[in-house]
């Protein structure tokens, strides 16, 4: 990308030319790579373009109302509420591949319906180069909704920021003027806190990760990490009070990185190690212990799933 | 304990009129408190004594050939091979109860037909002060092979060490010349590496916790922990090479006590805790994550089950 406002200008023509007098869906995760797609699509067609939002349940805390806000300015979003049909749809299941699977095919049922009823011909997605790079290695399958194309029905495929590195991709949020939020957020999976939960996924669980994420992204803050979060990786045993508990374990992780296809796990302060595990164990009655990770990219993967 | 010559001096004749001329046995774990135990006890009624060493395949790295050296001057030692047994009693079973049950049973019936063998009357036990306390709580259950007078019929039970702390019980240790190894050794857990793996026992799994533990002992004696040791606690994806694969996550866990009733997680180096990981990772073919656990006793316990 030489130039941010000429990339701009040229993907917004792109974008027009591409889609012409069509409809276009884009499914937006909060992220800042739909976030850019869909803004440099919404400014190139308007309300051709539906941005559809799935609330998966596995959202971030607070990401849903944080869309709203956002995107209000979009008349033709959609938000979908879909808690419960996930939650059922992953009942029982505990192999990792089958999760991904469960939820992309969720995923892909949500998004089909509401294409359908906007006779959307076009699909945009936000794509970025690590992504593509990643997927013929199959280091990452489905974490960025991958299929898509091949069970919905679409006559076109429009990437607008593929060619970009993550760094590059908030360059141009920042010109869109996207809040900060937004711009500066860290990447969060397509499968959301369901790749931060080995095993199988319950309310209990995604309750515990998603306030541990929340803990580990306020007082990590001011590392500037690439990505930092928490994962519900297992049980171990503990005492609260004067008995023997069996209580979750909490991974926390935080890597630095360029463009995420390699990482290097922070040196985390040892006396934020110990307030972030404090607060985890304190405010999560059954989480018993907390582990930093302390692996790189290779040989962990910076997701846990 | 006042004074650790009179202390010694006062137990050899307590267990001599205890025992008067009957036969005895004791369990030898490898751990200060039963070594001690059973070197006080020998002191007192030499070849009466039978310490019963069972390889449970559950071991340290290096354990069975160190108790062979270490009491090579007691003629009744007796080192059984238990391995292959254990692990056929422990394949399939998951919940953390039954595997301990598992354990516990299989050492009774291992240690029982070498009391009958040897028509002991009288149990030896190198249980201490705080496994006492703990036992009350239910907190550490099994941990040092309770049950065991319930189950063999034995006519009395001496406890030699069972008002001391670990601190005191390393002091006679020292007192007594017990190879260094022993007298300053982390404590172990009775069960052994079970403990330290979360989920079915399988060889694998085993020789990872065996190896990981091992570079965890050399790494860190210099911080001089209470007890510092590795768990293989899950699976979770990784990259090696170009390809994703689903490897194990080991916890690694350093701690401060003075009796083991409550701990401190240790603040250590990060270049430390970097070469530990990249041992770890890079000796076990399978591990892709090493976490480092910053929970503090309670409200975990020191041991993972």
């Amino acid at each position: 990308m030489v130039d941010v406002d000429s990339f701009i200008d040229e993907k917004i023509d792109e974008i027009a030319t591409e889609v012409g007098d069509e409809n276009a869906v884009i499914a937006l995760s909060g992220g800042v790579d739909s976030s850019t797609a869909a803004a440099l699509a919404y400014e190139a067609i308007g309300d051709q373009l539906t941005p559809v939002y799935v609330d998966t349940g596995l959202m971030r805390k607070g990401e849903t109302e944080q869309i709203r806000e956002t995107f209000d300015y979009m008349d033709s979003l959609r938000i979908v509420d879909a808690k419960d049909r996930f939650l059922d749809a992953l009942g029982g299941v505990t192999d990792p591949e089958e999760k991904r699977h469960a939820i992309g095919e969720g995923f892909i049922r949500e998004f089909e319906r509401e294409a359908k009823e906007t006779d959307a011909k076009q699909l945009v997605q936000g794509t970025i180069y690590p992504d593509r790079i990643e997927s013929e290695g199959n280091i990452k399958s489905h974490h960025n909704v991958g299929g898509l194309p091949d069970v919905v029905d679409f006559e076109g495929i429009v990437e607008p920021v593929r060619d970009l590195y993550k760094d590059e991709v908030r360059e141009v949020a920042r010109e869109l003027e996207l809040e900060e939020i937004i711009s500066e957020r860290m990447p969060f999976p397509g499968p959301g806190l369901a790749v931060r939960i080995i095993g199988e996924i319950t309310p209990e669980k995604v309750e515990v990760a998603r306030e541990s994420c929340h803990v580990v992204e306020e007082e990590l803050e001011e590392y500037e990490p690439w990505q930092a979060f928490a994962a519900v990786i297992g049980k171990a045993t503990g005492v609260k009070g004067d008995n023997r508990v069996h209580g979750w374990v909490v991974a926390v992780r935080s890597v630095e990185s360029r463009d995420g296809m390699t990482a290097r796990a922070q040196e985390i302060d040892w006396q934020t190690l110990q307030r972030i595990q404090s607060r985890i164990t304190g405010e999560n009655e059954n989480v018993a212990r907390v582990v930093y990770d302390v692996t790189h990219k290779p040989p962990a993967t910076i997701e846990y799933e």
